[in-house]
């Protein structure tokens, strides 16, 4: 079984949080949409995240969807929670509650209030100092959200500092460049093995981050068998294959990764495949017109046709 | 006694949060800002805004520091919590939570995810259904902190909407041509009243936003006695000696609002005066060095001597 | 022959500018670019746009620059020179000097300084009365740039307001919403007919905007004969064949719209293409690594292959 | 006389450009303005920086205005350049034009587009290759306008980057503890000595700033004498007296720094005082209401009576 540690590898899928379509969380359909991802093949299973509509939530019903969906896992993946927060008292309290129940770890990403090097060291000093020595832990380098420019370098810098971050989520973008800086500096011993997992533009470049050493991805998609088989192809050595399958799933997954209705069209998706009851997004969160799900129907249809020429 | 109404008139203070050394609540220390500020003259208090450290609270402190505020206010004065937030839910909870303790009503902002004058206007229609018919509210214009430019024409637009937003909180620079129109708006009857703050700049424009008919301020300083003076002298129609009384003030106020240490500056000038036992302001938060403390006392010394000087 | 107006249709095509190893003008190169962009057939250009490099030009070389692509079309298809500009005056100059040499328009987009719905009509009344009665120009609506976000109702207040603006060069994202809302309008006779064209992320999403009624696409791409093919045959209701061509460029236009690199991997493919005679990107610019070039011959071979499958 | 070199001293003031009430260049009121600020004891002008105007201005226009303003300094006071560009190329062709006509330097901060602490090292390594090794620079630190943020760090290691960088124009807010950083530095022999001038929020912290090292002010204010007077005093160690006098003006300056209308209150009080003929700032920009005219005439007459109380 997979562990969220340094040598993680594979998919550690975003999930989505599903509502009723009244608004209420929806329990029935996160265990539905657990069972759905462990059968696809996922390494690991990433809540709380921005996708994951977090700050949407108050902080009672962050507690039971976490508790949910480990409860659900049971332990056949690692779980990660989304922790980044505004002040530090906020975010232990978080980390100490989803520890508890069971959560394998947590990420956190830089404020959009620092920017200079040394601000962005001195943060994750006190990250450091507030998750403690027992809580491993993923750096999420997602500039695009949070402003916040980290070089390769000082991300070096950072995972020296912290003996506890196992994980880098690579974001950035252009990012291909950051991601073979890091490889480098660890094929010299400049800096220790860490897995490195990219989501960057929701996977829209993996088969190149794999190719540049890259372990996996944490992204969402609602074909998560896309990813799964696209990293397993690539890591069994059949690099054109590995394209065949991104490219089928590539005009979905562009459209899917639309600022605004992004997430919209991933929850409609995930109903339309019977994973969650209802494709409700929280307020405020966008709504698909006839038009988007005239769209979405044509992508499917060629998707499913192009699957089938490749076999 | 004062009310939460769109008559609303003088100084509501936004508290600071005060922290023991060792970064715990102090609520000993919050029972004598409260007496401090109540025997200064305020009208109102705000609390849990920007300068109140609120992101930095967990939930749970935050239901405590409000519970003790409002206890120690015992309704002396209208007390307005901060409720901004990314989402719906958790600004329904704490909301009702502080309604339920006592609070007059509460004060939002626009997320800086909205920016058109339409997003602007859907994202109040949900603020209104989302604070329901019972919960006066006070209007937050404050783009340095939210990036979100809301025009003199849209902020009359989100007040005809919205027949519980009683008050506005001015802190827009440069504002006062704003402050202007909004007015005239009134005074032609387009508007129903609405009581108007100003923040602007931490009050740096009071007797100017005075003059353009601005009923108060509602910010933060050290010494709200400025305030509470240059308010009511210039309500009274003594305009220059309003002036005169602002201007002594200046040169500390000024200090007290730089960007980044502004908020040690004022714990600091506190705990100075006696009103609270430690200046600890939380991480990620600044610190004063010597040169700081410095400056400060030089400041203090010369507005005492040029107070006595006025009488 | 296509004109600069109304009813524009087809491709206009971002130029890049044509630099020798040692970063000056290749004039010889934009010669041969000219002749192969339309032996491609799009039905228009446009230049010194951001992927231009215009920013990087000194006056002087803008104007040769645009001089030499005027003599080089000949007429053949409308020029369109990017105008925007922080003040009026070099506006003015700008676009005098242009119209003079013989281009058809100006693009002009909003400086990021505009924020409110107000203060972008304001600042297209000053263009209107900066470009004068006698220069038809296009307005672009591309917020990742410029930070400024204009709805659908706005933009069409700018249209209004402006009776040369005879083109909408669509690029928001997520922007299907957007272009039906004017589409709407247009139809319902609410707003005089106006070209559209679209450039969403380079073109990512062209297909789903012809559905939508766009009339075509103004962006750059190594392979322009991509957004000609797709145009002309989703136009003759091939919507298919439209999808599958699109499809088929899609890998290497999304590595070609990476943020940071994209123009360095468009200059490549027009060098490998023999279109011009160096690959050089001014500073401040990108430089492609070993690793990039090696992503990029896969994904050429690919398009190669797939593309001789579709016939 | 003062020269452009690590020793500078005193004040270098912002000029703004005089227009006529048609807009036009006002070259008669070019020659006024020099003489008023060479008369006030300025030790150096800073021309076609932001409240300049520049961006609004013509290439032929800066030319024409530099030249003017060089020929009535006739060799007075070193003249400094805004020369801050988005390309090396249009900075290059500046800086060569300005530097023949006569100018001491020039002065740059980084565009916007510069993040990391690598990302602005390599700026200023192309800003040093473009400037060549005949042009002494000023280097801006204005996080506020670009964005930028420079930490102490940073700014120590472009010094030492840059032998032709005399002068640090420091203008972050708050920036007290950074020019402490600074002056500690060359202090310990750790940089070489620069001259440092500083422009924070218009010289709203000048007396604290030269308690911190800082060697004067690069700003504008309509009251010029205000700063000459001010650091004359403080360097002459009457510390009291300084900031006596800096208080008087304080309310006055407060009201001309604020965003938005600063510039036009800066060119009406210049207009007032008979230094330039029209208060005309060019289009996009503000204008004074009556009531910006009433508050500015009441801030003049008490700053007038103020004055006259310290002899």
């Amino acid at each position: 079984m997979s562990a969220f540690n340094r040598n993680a590898r594979g998919v550690y899928l975003i999930t989505v949080t599903p509502f009723q379509d009244n608004g209420e969380l929806d329990l029935a359909s996160t265990d539905r949409m657990v069972d759905f991802l462990l059968e696809k093949g996922v390494t690991g299973l990433t809540v709380l995240g921005i996708m994951g509509e977090a700050p949407k939530l108050t902080a009672e019903e962050s507690r039971i969807f976490v508790r949910q969906i480990l409860r659900r896992v049971g332990g056949q993946v690692p779980v990660i929670v989304g922790a980044s927060a505004p002040g530090f008292a906020p975010m232990r309290e978080l980390t100490q509650s989803v520890m508890e129940l069971g959560a394998a770890g947590v990420m956190v990403a830089p404020p959009n209030t620092v920017r200079t090097d040394d601000q962005i060291l001195g943060y994750f000093d006190m990250v450091n100092e507030t998750l403690g020595s027992d809580t491993p832990w993923c750096l999420q380098d997602h500039p695009v959200a949070t402003g916040v420019q980290m070089s390769a370098g000082v991300i070096q810098r950072v995972l020296r500092q912290s003996p506890n971050c196992v994980m880098l989520k690579h974001e950035d973008c252009p990012g291909l460049g950051k991601l073979s800086a890091i490889q480098t500096a660890i094929g010299k011993g400049d800096l220790q093995p860490v897995s490195i997992l990219c989501g960057n533009g929701g996977g829209l470049f993996l088969p190149e981050e794999l190719s540049r050493g890259a372990h996996g991805a944490m992204t969402g998609f609602a074909y998560p068998e896309m990813m799964v088989d696209v990293v397993r192809t690539h890591q069994a050595g059949d690099v054109e294959r590995a394209h065949d399958l991104f490219d089928a799933y590539l005009p979905l997954a562009r459209y899917e990764q639309q600022n605004g209705i992004g997430l919209a069209v991933r929850k409609h998706l995930f109903w339309q495949r019977g994973v969650i009851a209802s494709a409700a997004v929280r307020k405020p969160g966008p709504k698909l017109s006839a038009a988007d799900l005239a769209d979405i129907d044509r992508l499917v249809r060629r998707q499913t046709a192009r699957l089938a020429t490749l076999g």
